[in-house]
């Protein structure tokens, strides 16, 4: 299965937080490190531990530019 | 200024694409290339060209994790 | 691969339009039809056309509710 | 009140959890069931709870697709 | 109908512009400008033009706040 | 340093809730009030409290019209 989200980042989940309703989680990826907000239902289901090797999606527009 | 947007990657713009109401910018940053769909109006305002030093945003909120 | 996108939900593309920089890809799934505004890139790659089987997507954070 | 968001699906409220500053709401729609996260705020603000009938909305630029 | 977007404006279309897939719309606010890229389909659909009467609703999830 | 979000409103923090993932932050702007989810890691970082001078960034994809 290929998905329409332009940017894919492979890297190593470095840490989980978890909240009632949604759970952070800090990946990272060669260049730095990558913080997702996710459903606390989402990690659960993916059963996401540190170590896990994984890929970050950005879908382009949701990505902004500073110069 | 410090914006919360959790994400923020330094990087070089490598091309831009402009269409009637949006552009996308792609970014070469150190994990890849980043993938920007912006308005137009956003591109032109920052002047953004081939070659610029940018730093890319994204809130933590439009990550997503697969593994 | 499993991606944390709550949402999923399996369809027929219907229609593809294709500007410059964006794509609209309305697909029909049991609930009606979905439209997804993805890069034309995205559509591209993944060459989208009327027919295909797909999975819409959908971030949890993403979704509102009306009542 | 017309919106402009695109995808806009009727359905069932069946469950909702409450977290310190967001909450979970889960919509049964003929397409399944939909994950919503929305704040606390918006969720008391709606005074929802299973059973209820509502609209479930998303904007076509959230919307991906995998193939 | 009540929406669980938080954040809702009133407003007058101060201009659109039409791309293939994109429109931008401008909508004078208390505050300023906001500007909104929506799909061209959602603008026809809302029949919106210069003068119209509108709200802006963005989701609390998708503000971002700079200091 | 310039970004290419959009709307960029001026205001002062009214108010901020913390959950153990996400925050919760209201910002008073001349149009009214805007509410803000971010993540607690954000706030804190930003140093968020009652009577800061900030700036509101929304990106233009993520707004929304009702007529």
């Amino acid at each position: 299965m290929k998905i329409s989200a332009r940017n894919q980042l492979p890297g190593t989940v470095r840490a989980t937080t978890m909240g009632a309703v949604m759970a952070e989680v800090t990946v990272d990826v060669d260049a730095g490190a990558i913080v997702a907000a996710i459903t606390r239902g989402s990690a659960e289901s993916l059963e996401l531990k540190v170590g896990d090797k994984v890929t970050v999606l950005i879908k382009a527009t949701e990505v902004m530019i500073a110069k």
